[in-house]
């Protein structure tokens, strides 16, 4: 266990953002909202899953909903914790520590947000390794593990509990729903995770990767380096594309935001233009009707000239972009992953292909 | 406390199909569930409220969606049980009796099947005396009693929770999303109601009015007398209209069936041409575009040939009907029943007007 400094919130909120691909909603007001708590003189300790008991209960917290909705409607930092305690309330134990679903976007805050009230810590570990879009896109809903209970709570002070789900796909058709109609924004307690599930299925360690990515980035622009060089660095990602965003298609819908963006190549990349599509995140790039880059690798759009990632709620047009691949967490490229992340489960119909393949 | 016999339940179908006001969806399916129960031994007891202690705890089920799905897709009748046993889970005790939320439709059936299942009785009440399309529409809900918690539950197994909700129409719209999702219908328990509240707030004596009403019309049946005059002498009711159905339009939106037909007058009638509107139920009547009788009072369509009620789901071109108006219960015809139950609480730009009126 180790105490996060205000440091590292700070490069935790940038790293974060890059891992999102596009989606998971800015880590801005979050990271504002840590800035606060912490000059408060709240904290938080991170502790790795090792150091968990095996019947620990852990509770996985998010935001979830549409990027543009998360923009716009700012989420009380308390609500995280009202989720949690909703789920203590309707499972009648207490929570040993908190644990992002996806450490990408303003989810990999949110159980920093949740500590800092509950005053337990935020374990080393996400299930998702990035942030995807959907209930069944997580290493737990790969691994088979129950989808449910679930307690959605809406700042109005409506709150709901999915207590059984016939399946993931249920889970996230119930819980969408509410999301939907709660404003496309809901924060949500997922099904609890006990220490040895989160031992064996979660992705480990990547708080802490978010905290080195992003800081990273920020020794780069110190050191007027590319900062996107430090991105491919740090996570050994590949570079695909350089351009300007000449068009953006984007509406939110069904609690989702979805869309695409066409990139007109510059430089080396004059003369080509790229497709690339959403549903809150990234999910893949075309050249000339190819498939460049899908899910579950991560697709990254940096803006060239500050290296800043840019989400698929803030995209325009006139942007000079630079799309780059990150590799995926090993579980996801299994087959049963790519079941759950694979181009085919957005309804996709081209098989994956690694952009890392030899 | 009475025992509910063979004959009451057949008379229960009858009298509770005619109070639906053209909603609450066919009581036939539940009909031939409770005939089944009776014959493999099981009974029903009807209990009156003045029976309850002040703090017994009643389960208040119905099944909720739009009648054509209702229609379309039986509903087990162990559902309503496991609804209501979902809801002892949540709440930590065990109920004294069950009652319906609507006499009006399959909902007056539902608490019998529940009771059959769980062993407990039945309270002789409901909380609209009718049936009503939305969760705000009660007794209960006029009184200001709390709209949460509510269970819903669909056969494939997902179960929800609304565990708090910030007022009737939120329950109403985050209840009606998991409806909607579930294939627009779902079985739930709503709001727990103790023995008090069902004595103060309650429409009393329901059930027996609907019994009493379905005698009433089976009797005329069986004597070849008119059972629209036997309709409206047992419930006080008034003939408005007798014509042809000449069209109709109808569509399963968000949870609901809605739409409208209209009906070409004969005999008396003749000349004349009516329009009636629906979400669920019927709402409201207009002759030359001049409201002739609305929400809260009962607006039924009957069959002027056999004298059956004909649902908002079933009704069809070229039917011979009659229209007719029974009074509402008096709660609704207060500012606060008007506010949740009158033809502006449907979005009608009129004030209501009784056709009881002298």
């Amino acid at each position: 266990m180790r105490q996060l400094s205000g440091e590292d919130i700070e490069a935790l909120a940038v790293g974060a953002w890059i891992l999102g691909a596009g989606g998971g909603g800015s880590p801005y007001h979050g990271l504002l909202n840590l800035r606060r708590l912490y000059q408060e003189g709240a904290g938080v300790s991170l502790i790795g899953s090792d150091e968990l008991a095996d019947d620990d209960d852990i509770a996985v917290v998010s935001v979830m909903g549409a990027p543009l909705a998360i923009l716009e409607r700012m989420v009380d930092a308390r609500l995280s914790a009202r989720a949690v305690k909703a789920m203590e309330e309707h499972i009648g134990r207490s929570f040993r520590a908190v644990m992002a679903i996806e450490i990408g976007g303003s989810n990999g805050m949110q159980p920093l947000l949740a500590a800092a009230h509950l005053g337990i810590p935020v374990v080393d570990a996400d299930a998702m390794g990035r942030a995807y879009p959907e209930a069944q896109m997580t290493s737990f809903a790969v691994a088979g593990l129950a989808p449910a209970p679930l307690t959605s709570v809406d700042p109005r002070g409506t709150e709901a509990i999915i207590s059984r789900a016939a399946s993931w796909k249920w889970m996230e058709r119930a819980s969408r729903k509410l999301c939907t109609e709660f404003g496309s924004i809901a924060t949500t307690c997922k099904a609890p995770r006990t220490g040895a599930e989160v031992k064996q299925w979660a992705i480990q360690g990547t708080t802490s990767q978010a905290i080195r990515l992003g800081q990273a980035v920020q020794m780069a622009r110190r050191a007027h380096q590319d900062p996107i060089e430090a991105i491919l660095r740090a996570e050994r990602g590949a570079r695909l594309f350089a351009g300007k965003v000449t068009a953006v298609e984007r509406r939110t819908t069904e609690g989702f935001l979805r869309g695409g963006i066409t990139v007109q190549g510059l430089d080396a990349d004059r003369e080509k233009t790229i497709q690339l599509e959403f549903q809150n995140e990234w999910l893949a790039a075309w050249r000339d009707g190819i498939p460049l880059v899908s899910t579950p690798e991560l697709i990254c759009v940096i803006d060239s000239d500050s290296g800043e990632a840019i989400g698929t709620e803030t995209i325009r047009y006139g942007q000079r972009v630079t799309v780059i691949a990150l590799p995926s967490a090993p579980i996801f490229l299994t087959e049963a992953g790519l079941d759950h992340v694979g181009p085919r489960a957005f309804g996709y119909d081209f098989d994956f292909r690694s952009v890392f393949a030899a």
